[in-house]
């Protein structure tokens, strides 16, 4: 491969933001911004990869999926999976390409495999999808198999199963692409999940891949050097909302760790990124970096000014005094 | 490349059938049977790329889009279509995965430019989505703005711009997978229509590109040596619904056009196939066949004893015989 490999996760609710109802002009125009950083990244001299995620979109495609029930049927969410990794591929493709030129990136509907054994099967806790009323919530769960679980006080929502990502059905192809220098964007809403079943034939289910360990597995598949998982703030803070918050520049998979276990990263937003950063650099040795959007390019820099950068363990000073 | 290139383009109403609601099994199960004739072409030592339609499932998504519309922003027809490239492209990945292997097909969610002076933009005659009556096809013309027109006495429908394809922005990537022995799907639903303004960014347009079009433009682009356009026949009649019917067999660009200028080939069906087979036959110099998914590896046999093939023009001997 002619350059080095980053791969880049960037949230679904970046491309739809939480005060948006998610026009197409409102995701072309946070794609063209998000577009910036990737190009910037690409002008560095980096290959890219760009997973993206999905939330939002899904949740508006299930809502019109239910609306429209009574006239064509339903998609199950591993089809609605596919369908936005069209739509947001698309979008970002072309925000890409309106920057670097026609052809400069290129999205590939990807898979994901899980297991049928992973435990998450057997306790579903991912909300998806609108809220409903109690007695809606019923109807769902009797008419559809769905499980329906309380959303803090805010009503009912479907909960599926967020297993672990195991392989990238694609990744022999998405190798090859990597010494074109073309952008990708692969493994959207971390990839439609399938199980294969010892017999049967490969069929997605329905759940729903963290994007973010997605982008790990991916990044470790293909020999990343780099894994980027783009959020909110530049920086990831510990002791949040006390008045000892700071934010972290460096740390070890060991203090990551360390972080985790005490509760420093919130379950539903920075945990899973930083368990995902820590899943990357133990399985590449590489570096991972949580930073904004507007901070891509410059965190990737060695001795960054910007980004939290997680790094591998270090033998510690007092392990080796004991030698 | 190491081996010959077949474009296969196959009908939406392939995936879902006439008679068939659309649910997400009919459509793994229509996939299911299309890979095994895509699998055979493959067999039979083709590299294939797969252009497939999407009317009947983009109708279903402005059906849902449509029916949410109080609750969700509804998407413009070219982010639709690119829905559908995910959706589509998935099922039938999946599908020839699970005869060939994991990745043995990769589908690319792509785009088409078109020319904003296309000719199609100033009477856009191609029906789309679902039937309206009369006062709501005043209404979506006030709301949204979108051309109705009356449809053989079964309601209105919008009707939009069927350009010409011009270029796969994708070209350069298929071209380079096409070394690798992947079965790619590409230029689903004819792709996404694109119209770069001169100074403006790439944007969707919302209109339709003939996917039988879009796959001759395809094949011509990567050098293809044979198209194949799938129906639901196994051959091409002449004469149809008369004592006269005759399958042809084989015809030289000069007499396919004469078919088409005689009417022989109804405007809404065969019609766009065999143009699209004279396009790409004139572009290339190679052959177009036209079949059903049941024949479709026998009749890239040469001298098959099925399906209708297409070939250059040869100098008649009456021409010859006056040097």
């Amino acid at each position: 491969m002619a350059s080095k490999v980053a791969v880049v996760a960037v949230g679904g609710n970046a491309l739809t933001r939480e005060d948006q109802p998610g026009t197409a002009q409102q995701i072309r125009d946070n794609a063209a911004e998000i577009a910036v950083g990737i190009c910037a990244l690409a002008d560095a001299g980096w290959q890219v990869v760009v997973v993206h995620g999905n939330g939002p979109q899904v949740g508006s495609l299930i809502i019109q999926q239910e609306a429209g029930v009574a006239l064509v049927p339903s998609q199950p969410l591993s089809v609605l999976n596919a369908m936005t990794e069209g739509q947001l591929g698309s979008v970002l493709a072309l925000a890409i390409d309106s920057i670097r030129g026609p052809g400069s990136a290129v999205a590939m509907v990807s898979h994901m495999t899980v297991s049928p054994d992973d435990p998450a099967f057997q306790h579903p806790t991912k909300p998806v999808g609108p809220f409903f009323d109690a007695a809606h919530a019923d109807q769902m769960q009797r008419e559809r198999g769905w499980l329906m679980a309380e959303d803090a006080g805010r009503g009912y929502r479907r909960v599926v199963a967020s297993p672990t990502p195991l392989e990238l059905l694609e990744l022999t192809t998405l190798r090859g692409l990597l010494g074109t220098g073309v952008i990708v964007l692969a493994a959207g809403g971390g990839g439609v999940p399938v199980a294969r079943t010892p017999a049967g034939p490969f069929t997605g289910v329905d759940a729903v891949i963290d994007k973010d360990l997605a982008a790990a597995r991916v990044a470790a598949g293909v020999g990343a050097q780099a894994l980027l998982l783009v959020t909110a703030v530049d920086e990831v803070y510990v002791d949040f909302g006390t008045p000892q918050a700071r934010p972290v520049r460096v740390m070890d998979t060991a203090l990551a760790d360390r972080y985790l276990a005490q509760g420093q990263f919130p379950a539903g937003s920075m945990g899973p990124k930083i368990q995902a950063a820590v899943s990357f650099v133990r399985w590449s040795g590489a570096s991972a970096v949580v930073t904004s959007a507007a901070h891509m390019a410059a965190a990737l820099v060695p001795d960054a000014a910007t980004g939290t950068r997680i790094v591998p363990e270090t033998i510690p000073a007092t392990v080796m005094s004991r030698a």
